[in-house]
C-alpha cells in the first residue's frame, strides 16, 4: 500500500475479528516502531506485547480508554525508559509517540487495525497499565496500541483544515 | 512506495539541493500531517510553512538544532494550539509528534528528505522559533521539521533490539 493512501485512509479500528495476530506479523509492527525518529536517535524505548486474552482483559480494567481491550487480539504498550534516556530528557514522549503511530501505520499495511489508547500525561492510565505488568518506576507507558484484523473500516475522512496553515508568519 | 520500506528505510536528512519544494508537494505534506491519530479526534495543532529564505535562516539562529535551516528550502513548524484542546489536555504533545512524523514519512515518499528538530519541551527553543513568526502565546511550536530534495540520503539503518520487547509482563 502507497504510504499516501495508507496515511490518508487510516481511521481508528475499534472493533475485531476474534483471530490471533501471527507472530510474524507482530514482529514486523516491533520493527515498525523501532524505527521511529528518536530525539538524538536515543531510543528509549520499551514494548510490552499483550497477547493473553486474562492480561488484556486486566489492563482493560485499569480506564475507560483501556476497555477495548476486551475485544483486541492484540495490544503493544509503548513506554518510556527513563533509564535509557539521553541528555534529550523530556523528549522520550515525542520519540513513543513516533514509535505509536508506525505501529498504527504498519498495521494498516498488513490488514490489520488498531486504536492508540492514551497513558501518560495521564497518571492513573499510566500507573494502571504498568501495574498490571509489572513494569519498574522507570518505565512509563505512553500508549497501549490495540491491534486486530478489523471486523469493519470506519470510511477516510478528509481532515485538512486550510485556516491551520500560515506562511512565514503567524 | 509500500509503507515497510518507507518506515524502514527512512533515515534524518540534514543537507539539501538549493531547489525549491514545488507548492502541490507542500500541500501534501500539510494534509498527511493533519491525517495523523489525534486524543478524542483534538486536532489540536496549527502549521507555520517556512519557504521565505529570510525566514529560515532567521529561525536557524534560534537553536543548535534549528541551524540546519539555512541549507533547507522549507521548513514546517509543528505547533500545539492550547485555545483548541479538549478535554485531552496534554495530550497535544502526542497528536502534534505524530502530525511531525506523518510530514517525514510523506516526504520521503516524494522523494524528498527531512529532518525533525525539536521545540516543546525546550522552552528557549520553543520560544525561539515563536518570536521568529511571531505566535500567540497559546500556540507552543512542538517541532520544526526541515525538508528540501537531499543532496545524500544515509543507508538504511536497522534499528531492531530484542531487549526491548517484553511478553505480556516485564
Amino acid at each position: 500500500m502507497d504510504i499516501f493512501e495508507n496515511i490518508m485512509s487510516r481511521r481508528s479500528v475499534r472493533d475485531w475479528e476474534d483471530k490471533p495476530v501471527p507472530d510474524e506479523m507482530v514482529k514486523k509492527l516491533l520493527a515498525a516502531a523501532m524505527q521511529a525518529p528518536s530525539a538524538r536517535n536515543q531510543q528509549a524505548w520499551q514494548f510490552i506485547v499483550l497477547n493473553q486474552r486474562e492480561v488484556l482483559d486486566q489492563v482493560a480494567q485499569t480506564s475507560p480508554g483501556a476497555g477495548w481491550a476486551t475485544k483486541a487480539p492484540l495490544g503493544i504498550i509503548v513506554c518510556g525508559d527513563m533509564s535509557i534516556q539521553s541528555a534529550m530528557a523530556g523528549y522520550w514522549v515525542q520519540d513513543c509517540s513516533a514509535a505509536s503511530l508506525n505501529i498504527l501505520l504498519a498495521a494498516q499495511a498488513l490488514g490489520l487495525g488498531g486504536v492508540w489508547t492514551g497513558g501518560y500525561p495521564n497518571m492513573d492510565r499510566a500507573n494502571g497499565l504498568a501495574k498490571v505488568v509489572g513494569l519498574p518506576d522507570t518505565v512509563i507507558p505512553l500508549s497501549m496500541v490495540l491491534i486486530g484484523y478489523p471486523k469493519s473500516r470506519p470510511e477516510p475522512e478528509d481532515r485538512f483544515k486550510e485556516d491551520r496553515v500560515h506562511y512565514n508568519q503567524w
